[in-house]
């Protein structure tokens, strides 16, 4: 994964030169924060920190990309000499991965001198809106299909290399089993599942013989696609290889169904390989699957046992993005806001605090100002201290657990698909008092 | 940008496994194309072909990534050796990037051992489908603004590192005047862009001492942000300086809106800058762009000389995916194709010949079986030969000025923004009766 300074808008580059040039490296305070859920949302799950620490840890502009800038003729010496020996020397304070969390509330506060602090912009984005957008849809599928066995397939229309690994990372997060992409089984130990494609069908005289050249090839990993020709003529040659397999010692785990009516498919081949004494044989679906696919299927009680999530999940289809912002919160101890219109944030640092009622289920959050007292749970820790990752940090597995424990806890109507209310995120008198205190600097 | 094998679905491995075992290693034939055009395309734009020639040319798995294959226990020690030293020996043949094309026609053809073609499949879908994707879309804002200055703005909401550099890529070759992403100029040669952000403004006691700053820091690249507090009022501000800033030699370049109606704003503001004398300095306006906000500017005549773009290219986000396909279309000299309800594809290698009217307008392509006679232009060329790259492959340059042509083919029926006509692509009757003479063999 490239983690290089570069990754980076010009503009950030521009603006440090007018900062150094100003001598202008006072502690600023950035939030990041969703400005609104897009439609067909009612919470988001937080998810990248992991990525966001690594970056800020490393961030480091080498020789060659230090030569590269001055050829471009943009940058004075003085500004690339500091640009040579940047590193990040800032804290961070956080929602911990997996946190569930609403509008307007920040889940990354960085505090760092200026330039630090407004370099790392565009990667801090970057990495934190996908991996954040892809575990809130991957949350919609685990919470609709609970007990069902879902996979990562979307690496293929994921967008790049990297959207494909973090789109294994984040759905794994949300409580997918696993992932079809094998470089998210070595870079973060999460599950692979793979089998076969119809290319494999086809490349063999017939569909008998390519399955037993599979099951021969992977004997613990049997699982046939069975909808290359005909659906249900594949599944009743599955039943009728069981015995001459078993006789080899291989067990048939399952088939998966890749095309056309999933549940009527489903329902006739359960049929076929019960009768064919292949109870234990799991049927598996993939194909145009999403949530809402998911909840049309479970209402249906399609004998479906675990399903293939793909470019749905991948590019988050139905809401390819979130309106996020990285934004200045305060400089040099003077809590700052933009008022451009339909854009205004809420000035200085903050901290969120939820609220539960009596069955745990959330109830309301409110945003305030940083060490204001408030009821609740404050959602924000710190997880930098002077550019050093704070240790205990969770684990992926320890992160995909707390995430459960957090959609447990949300509300049935904020659960639905589409029609969900608005969770109530309070803004704090307090924050509000401030913000009229920096309108009224700003006009005056 | 990673590039290694490992980024592949596990299915391909599996199948690999197989086909080792009973040496399926003639020479098989897949070929990428989309089967339908989303909603709102009337054509596509061909993109990523560089990366895929560089990635087959290093396709290669290293010993650490032997070493944990082998640690998952799934595979064979004859299997891993094989891994171990695979290459790709293949042919590539490709629709030059830039050349616009439609649904059912092939723009990648790969013949190679049938395990190399296999293996590649995950990570070439992954990469021609991304630019592709993005191509298209920035060709909407190019034939609609084709005056303007458009620059990719959407890095931060790209999906991972990887898509943000490659969206960049992609819509400089459809025509984009550069992008924000400074790594994208290192890395491709493409034009960067910038200036400041709200941050920028904010940081300072007064808009002015901002401006100032700026500029002084950035002499030959002053373009001021004017939307922090009051659009008008900052437009006012500008033309107060530009004074005493043309005094120390410094010349303001324009102007940058981001928020608010931008097509009003625009022409207040223009206003105010002719009445101070700057009628030399542009308005560049961001915010939500995209193709259908560009038409409505442009249909209003608001005086912006260029746009931001950001995240609705980068996402693609009214057509994230495409449904695309790679698919075995003949292993060892015999025609296939697969049959799945509503997937089914054209077997056999194939051509697309693409026909003009007098006026230099496409008029109509035909698919059909390679080296079939065929009136038209063939669209397909070798650009690998035997894993290597073909020499006289086009440069980034080249293939934006090809695009250029390609796209001023284009029909006006196909250009609009919605309800696109279809295209007309017509499957010879040679392709059709190889396409039976399958189906038999599959039934009999």
């Amino acid at each position: 994964m490239p983690n290089n300074a570069l990754l980076t808008d010009l503009y950030q580059l521009t603006m440090l030169q007018g900062y150094y040039q100003q001598n202008m490296e006072e502690l600023a305070v950035f939030e990041f924060f969703i400005r609104k859920l897009p439609k067909n949302r009612g919470y988001l799950v937080a998810a990248g920190l992991a990525q966001v620490l690594t970056y800020l840890e490393h961030l480091q502009f080498s020789s060659d990309e230090i030569e590269w800038l001055a050829s471009t003729g943009r940058f004075k010496p003085a500004m690339l000499e500091r640009l040579a020996t940047l590193k990040f020397t800032g804290d961070v304070h956080a929602m911990p991965e997996g946190t569930v969390f609403f509008q307007n509330e920040p889940l990354l506060r960085i505090t760092a001198p200026l330039p630090e602090a407004q370099l790392i912009e565009s990667r801090i984005i970057n990495l934190l809106h996908f991996q954040t957008l892809i575990a809130s849809k991957a949350a919609r599928s685990v919470l609709i299909a609970p007990d069902k066995l879902l996979v990562d397939f979307g690496m293929r229309r994921a967008h790049g290399s990297e959207a494909a690994l973090l789109a294994a990372r984040a759905s794994y997060l949300a409580g997918f089993a696993g992932s079809a992409t094998v470089a998210a089984g070595l870079h973060f130990g999460i599950p692979i599942f793979g089998t076969m494609a119809h290319s494999f069908i086809q490349t063999h005289r017939s569909e008998s013989q390519a399955f037993i050249h599979f099951a021969e090839a992977n004997p613990d990993n049997v699982v046939f696609l069975i909808d290359t020709y005909d659906t249900e003529a594949a599944a009743q040659k599955v039943v009728d290889l069981a015995a001459a397999l078993h006789a080899q010692g291989i067990k048939i785990k399952g088939v998966r169904l890749d095309s056309g009516d999933l549940a009527d498919h489903a329902r006739k081949v359960r049929i076929i390989l019960d009768r064919g004494g292949l109870n234990d044989a799991t049927l598996f679906a993939s194909g145009n699957i999403d949530e809402y696919k998911l909840a049309e299927l479970m209402a249906g009680q399609a004998p479906i046992d675990g399903f293939g999530v793909g470019t749905q999940l991948d590019t988050s289809a139905d809401a390819p993005y979130l309106d996020c912002a990285y934004k200045l919160q305060e400089y040099a101890g003077i809590a700052r806001r933009k008022r451009s219109e339909g854009k205004a944030t809420w000035p200085g640092r903050k901290q969120v605090y939820r609220n539960y009622d009596n069955n745990g289920v959330m109830s309301g959050d409110t945003v305030t100002v940083d060490n204001a007292p408030c009821a609740g749970q404050p959602l924000l820790h710190l997880v930098m201290q002077g550019g050093k990752t704070v240790a205990g940090q969770p684990t992926l597995i320890e992160a995909r657990e707390y995430a459960r424990c957090q959609l447990n806890g949300l509300s049935l109507p904020l659960r639905q698909l589409s029609n969900t209310p608005e969770y109530p995120v309070i803004i704090s008198a307090e924050l509000q008092a401030l913000a009229k205190i920096v309108d009224e600097r700003n006009t005056g």
